[in-house]
């Protein structure tokens, strides 16, 4: 029993709804790669609402994530409205060009690249890199198959780009829980561009915020593309806080790293093999992963399958221990619906 | 006595409390053209803070604004943080070209066209167009002159420049107030984009939310450009709820004009010439606009200067009665000193 995957990424809840019932209330989205346990949003000045974002606020919130991710204080920075509008906007920075993009990975990196007329080719790891790229993307850890690429691999081809008046843009997107991964730190010089998302870590995907460290320049011109004010007073409000809190970030880091245990533990309880992970997701491999989607579903419980890879399903994390209860119970029930139906096609059902 | 106008536009209280002293709470920002009196921000869910924007939110919010501004159905609508980064973008969806731009008005236009490698060209009046534009860009009305421009007028250069392959764009910032200035309506067809901003007419610049009302093709262009969940989740949910409340919205409008009157009522009894004004601010001559400016920042009333005009000064409404009032008393003081230090140059002070 194979079911027709969702066709989109992330937000996909009302989608579920419409075909599965069940209000919001009723699910549990396990479908993204998002802390399901954010932090209590402060309270807000009415300034923050009202008033147009001042410089002043930008450039403390520049300053916040330049020493939060360990980057230097001449890397350039670019804020964003969320990462996605910064992987929109690069590819137009550059003349169209041949592309080497990490694959398996999120698929809006190839999606933006090709909109924008480059030619996007695929590797699946370093020294399998197309020489006629210049431009080279890497997600680390990667989602969804947790690949983790060594600090120095990725500055040594950081190097060699830039020498060609290439770039390395490394999306780090889930690096937050394992600082030791990322490559912030470097940024400042040619031929790297380091992609921070605020929403995932801090579970605030709503509040829109992502940062580019990258050369000053090349942080310009993005920021240059987005215009002014393009982040809201909350975003600046709340970013800054955060950020600014280094107790907080340790505080959330034990958070996902207790989550991502209990996740473990569901998924090894109930034998499902890991294939991949970062504290944000843990993505299995079982042969009717599509048909396990599905029966999932019915128990309005959302995770997210891979439409080029169908043996493969994703699962983020639960916030509450009741919730990991219902999963692995959800589990146990829906292997046997699964495994029926697999015997028994005539009992399949949607 | 003529000091530097501040270079930055919106937001330059930062830089005013700088050099003239004082707190944030003692300056009185009459710089923009925002409301002053926002409606309150209703509760928002956690999720709205937490979880990635849904499709079916953003697609609510487009009909409420689409209903909102009287568009048709058939309009394609492109929503981002802000008509500024709409602005910023619009220009690298076409190949460099000559772009007629109104002149004075919102120094944003030209700039962007520029940057993406066009040829901005001025004009005051539309008779006045260059034949060789093919995208043109009204303020409708005009900031800062307030200069208004006939609908009829409008849709037929658009249709002029729609068989040219050609663009309209009409940036209905200050619209708001007065609907009946809107082509709105007419969005839809071939060579016609309105912006819409919502954060002046509610007073909530903070939130960044912005439209561009054309045709589908071109607003899933520009919607393109800005990727996925541009807008965040406060904007969607506080965008819908304002926009789908035509009381509020009725309430607003009358909000406006008696901020208007009063805004007046002040600079008449000073003895200032409106030249312009739209109901969000004022433009008025002053032979030495700049040293009112200087005077009113040293009692922490923050106007917006010219560069281009220096005997422009604009005003934005005051929110309240005793801001009104403050006002009218910063502006008799003011006239004084300007006219001391006029007759006495060894006065001067900054």
């Amino acid at each position: 029993m194979i079911e027709t995957p969702f066709k989109t990424h992330g937000g996909a809840l009302d989608a579920a709804i419409e075909r599965y019932g069940g209000s919001r209330a009723d699910w549990l989205d396990l479908s993204t790669g998002i802390n399901p346990a954010p932090p209590p949003v402060p309270d807000l000045l009415p300034d923050t609402w009202s008033r147009l974002p001042e410089r002043a606020a930008e450039q403390r919130l520049a300053n916040a994530a330049r020493s939060a991710y360990g980057a230097p204080a001449k890397a350039g920075i670019a804020i964003a409205p969320g990462t996605q509008a910064l992987i929109s906007l690069l590819p137009y920075l550059f003349e169209p060009r041949t592309v080497a993009i990490l694959d398996p990975t999120y698929s809006e990196h190839g999606r933006a690249f090709a909109a924008a007329g480059h030619t996007p080719c695929s590797f699946s790891h370093l020294a399998a890199i197309a020489d006629a790229a210049t431009i080279v993307v890497v997600v680390n850890p990667n989602n969804p198959d947790g690949k983790r690429f060594a600090r120095r691999d990725l500055l040594d081809l950081a190097d060699r780009l830039a020498r060609r008046g290439g770039l390395l843009v490394v999306d780090e997107a889930f690096t937050d829980p394992e600082p030791g991964l990322s490559v912030a730190q470097e940024t400042g010089r040619d031929g790297l561009l380091v992609l921070r998302s605020f929403g995932k870590f801090f579970g605030l995907a709503g509040l829109r915020l992502g940062f580019a460290l990258t050369t000053p320049a090349l942080a310009a011109s993005l920021a240059a593309r987005l215009g002014s004010w393009a982040v809201s007073g909350p975003a600046l409000a709340i970013g800054t806080a955060f950020l600014e809190d280094r107790a907080l970030i340790a505080r959330v880091r034990v958070a996902l790293g207790i989550q991502t245990d209990t996740l473990f533990g569901v998924l090894a309880r109930v034998g499902l093999d890991v294939v991949g992970q970062t504290q944000l997701f843990a993505t299995v491999h079982h042969p009717f992963a599509h048909a396990l989607h599905g029966a999932l579903c019915r128990r309005h419980i959302l995770t997210r399958p891979f439409g080029y890879a169908p043996e493969w399903l994703r699962f983020g994390n639960p916030g509450e221990a009741h919730q990991a209860l219902r999963l692995e119970r959800a589990l146990v029930e829906s292997f046997a619906e699964t495994r029926q139906a697999r015997d028994d096609p005539a009992r399949q059902s949607s």
